[in-house]
């Protein structure tokens, strides 16, 4: 039986040989031989999460973080299914973790016995695959068997582009050794390493593709969302070619980079003189702009090509003509060049021209936009932007802050721009964990984290401060509009007053009860002055989290949206 | 386009024409139609819930309390997701569900567009089917397709066993209808009615069953989880065989019953002395008590008959002959029979004895018992079961209290017994629910809801709390030790300190702040007398929910625990 107890602590000491060093565990009962596993072995730090909704997001916070897969562990039953919209979220946009569910022997399955349900392939389609452990190790080969799989699903999560991989563990009774049995670890379990490839194009490829380029007058390209890369932004800013660049495509270090897509597009004229690009390149993941698309599927480029070394392509423009293999550093320091007719380079600097003066016509909007208006959350998202600490890391909650902030994106920023990273779950989108993957980001990180987040998500996520880890680098503002403000400010529900109500979802709470019960500072502005004046000493250092609620009217929000809309459309 | 939104309002008009009544809504963007057409239906009360995993869990309390699918409509992506628990633990505790999930049409998924996962099929067996809506209305055939659909999902639902259906709803834009177009419900929608049905067993079948009904002297019936049925406990109480009834299968207005299993099994001389049974006849569904199941799994009985009417049967003890596929009334009504000799009838009653004198020992233990001890979970929990009044749903959360709840059982009530209903997430025993299932209750039900919880399953669900509805009739008794008492009450973890502190998931919050934060009346208790002295006060009527906070020591309650334990295993 202790036999059976250490081929589970051996996943531990196996998941270290390959790399990994975070663990979020969720104690349970069934899952004590793996939370002993993780816990003992020095070189795992785990961190303890309740809550396993939360602990999901908060392993895919820490796994953005350090560039590797975490492990989650959990016990049988629903504990898995609360990690499922982390996992999606996860899948979606590409991070790796290692998910280890414990479960019933299967002869144990639907026999009414505590938390047993059918845990085998939970996850759906929202990993990248899903293992089943042997339930006893009796045969030599059950221990090749499960050593096989923890290296073949770490191999999976790290492929490109990363996922989650999930292994279903049944675990027999007892659960502990005997008294007198330490826990040690097999130094020589089984290591299959995997490696490293880079995807690089046949010649004759690239001398089609060079061709094809030196010919095109009017190229657009679009980062869609990514981790920060400093050294392909000094590729791109070389170029004399418009780059769209989402706040999430963490492309902000490129110079004449597009950033007010969202809002240029919508003036007719601009969009009729852009046209049908001859070619758009895309690469990165999924971009928020909905105007930017709907844009290019009314004025669809000749040609569409997308940079993505491997997995599943999306037509996110629904212009796609061709898939280039390849990592973007390779094709644009390989592929992509700039030698052509000065002709054709003159018709290229005029083309870029186009965009960047509808850029500087709303970037003179501001500041004084915001000046005949009331306090709103326009204003706030402008000015936390602008004023946000370099070296930092933004979150950005769903739904309508990463809008705004994807508008205003770093609009006239007083300081350096470097080294901000800005993180969304826009995978799936959900306003369930944006708090929680904050909360993982600033357990692993020096750096200070910046969570801006509305009323709706933060108060959904609450659970992600249920834990004793003290988060002295995380910081929060808080939109609190007093519930659901996104669906008056996209167009519809107000045809549907009886429905109104429950569109609106209004909620009357403050934050105020609630940090002080999580220990975090508090503080609250209502007005214009009382923002200005507390939203730098949020960012000094401290001994505790601190979040600046900001009370705002969602009609006064919904004005200046409208205004600013207005104005973007009727430029010149 | 209008066509396709009435279609989608129509749905409405089927589930109020088959009886459907209830509602529970997460507003989003995706799933506006179904609002609109749920929230102006005159026959449909609806609530708003945001936080979907609460809102799953809510709906099916409204589900138990009134006898009838309830239905769920959410937006796309992972709200879908977050209802999975609830669907889990009403699949396994067959409460009917109609799960209407909005979706993008198909060609939008995996497009990076935003709230966009694979939603068919997301709760993999964990529903009786789930079906996927026709994306457009384009053929009148689809219309009578999305109608079959509709019926055909709460058809099943009703099924025996009532079980969740999900029906998936790809939705395409304009979510809203012109200013001009007022919704409006097809009277004459499709509709399918599917008739009850009783399931008889042959006359020949009935003739071999008694004739070895006859000759069994050692029987014994255990009552599994179930709604409150009287008529059936009146019948049970005639006869002269132990009915050994946990305290979720509802039956503890049977006379001679046995309450006490779990500790009285842990006496070797009784069991020894109870033996293999002839005959074990089970119904309804699971038992909590652990003692129970090894008893009978070490001395499995001769025979094992269990009746259920239809539907995936579960052999708990391991010990399964037969399944009669009939009711349990009709079964104890027309089946069981008590003709038999007098020599099996004086044996019968001396075997009733064995159980009972062993209840009796039990029984004189208190409340002396807790006179030398220290405030304690165990005494809370017996008092106010003690105290409980009469025409009240009792709700037991998981993981302790259920456990202690089925060990005090109705010990030495003062009041009536009759008209308490127990309700307990025992499906998949999972702790994410056990706050948002009273809730429920509460919204549909007169009586006053009665939930007992531990810290961790109170602050797990505290987004239960978060709607603006008033539970005036919610009251809660909060156990608070702190942080996962109940691995130090089972076996195991002592022996490996290291990882204590992962397992006590050690959590400093009380509920005032809270309490405050959601409008509960607050109390705390830390002592006997501060307990005994608020505790007949929670039951009266108020104007806002109430809570009072014990908090006890887990040490104290450990103590206690295994003296109860020593003392039941030593009885003579």
């Amino acid at each position: 039986m202790t036999y059976s107890l250490s081929s589970l602590w051996d996943i531990t000491e196996i998941c270290t040989q390959k790399g990994l060093r975070h663990t979020v565990l969720s104690p349970g009962s069934r899952c004590a031989p793996l939370v002993h596993g993780f816990t003992n072995h020095p070189k795992m730090k785990c961190f303890t999460i309740t809550d396993e909704r939360s602990a999901g997001f908060i392993a895919m916070g820490i796994a953005q973080q350090i560039r590797k897969p975490v492990v989650l562990v959990c016990t049988s039953g629903t504990a898995g299914i609360n990690y499922f919209s982390a996992v999606a979220e996860a899948f979606y946009q590409d991070v790796p973790l290692l998910i280890l569910t414990a479960d019933r022997p299967p002869e144990l399955l639907d026999q009414q016995d505590g938390q047993t349900i059918q845990q085998r392939e939970i996850y759906g389609k929202h990993v990248r695959k899903s293992f089943q452990l042997p339930d006893d190790f009796s045969h030599p080969d059950k221990i090749w068997h499960t050593e096989r799989i923890v290296n073949e699903a770490i191999n999976l999560s790290l492929e490109f582009p990363p996922k989650p991989v999930h292994i279903n563990i049944p675990i027999r009774e007892p659960f502990y050794p005997k008294e007198t049995t330490k826990i040690s670890y097999k130094k020589e379990v089984k290591l299959i390493e995997k490696e490293n490839f880079e995807t690089v194009l046949d010649k004759s490829v690239v001398q089609k593709l060079q061709n094809k380029l030196q010919k095109f007058e009017k190229i657009v390209i679009i980062a869609g969302q990514d981790f920060q890369n400093i050294k392909l932004c000094e590729l791109l800013s070389d170029l004399e070619i418009p780059v769209i660049s989402d706040i999430i495509s963490n492309t902000h270090s490129i110079s004449n980079r597009i950033q007010h897509q969202d809002f240029i597009l919508l003036n007719d004229n601009f969009r009729e003189k852009i046209g049908q690009p001859d070619l758009l390149i895309t690469f990165g993941k999924s971009v928020i702009s909905k105007n930017l698309k709907l844009a290019f599927r009314k004025y669809p480029p000749h040609e569409h090509w997308h940079i993505q070394k491997d997995g599943y392509v999306a037509d996110t423009f629904q212009s796609l003509t061709k898939v280039i293999p390849t990592s973007e550093w390779y094709f644009f320091k390989n592929v992509f060049i700039r030698e052509t007719t000065s002709e054709i380079k003159v018709k290229r600097k005029n083309y870029l021209k186009i965009w960047t003066n509808q850029e500087t016509k709303f970037k003179t909007l501001f500041p004084d936009f915001f000046e005949k208006f009331k306090f709103s959350e326009s204003e706030i998202i402008y000015e936390t932007l602008r004023q946000l600490p370099t070296n930092s890391n933004l979150h950005l909650a769903n739904s309508m802050t990463v809008r705004y902030a994807n508008v205003f994106n770093f609009l006239n920023r007083s300081k350096p721009i470097e080294n901000i990273e800005v993180f969304a779950n826009r995978g799936t989108s959900g306003i369930d964990g944006s708090t929680s993957t904050a909360v993982g980001h600033s357990l692993v990180s020096d750096k200070l984290n910046i969570l801006i987040t509305g009323d709706l998500a933060f108060f959904y996520d609450r659970n992600a401060f249920w834990n004793r880890y003290k988060l002295v680098n995380l910081r929060i503002i808080l939109l609190n509009n007093h519930g659901g403000g996104i669906f008056t400010m996209i167009p519809g529900p107000d045809v549907i007053e009886k429905s109104t109500a429950y569109f609106l979802t209004p909620q009357p709470h403050q934050a105020r009860l609630l940090c002080k019960d999580f220990g975090i500072d508090y503080q609250i502005a209502k007005t214009k002055t009382e923002f200005f004046d507390k939203l730098e000493g949020l960012f000094l250092p401290s001994n505790s989290p601190k979040l600046l609620e900001c009370e705002t009217n969602f009609e006064d929000n919904q004005i200046i949206w409208k205004a600013l809309k207005i104005k973007a459309q009727s430029f010149n």
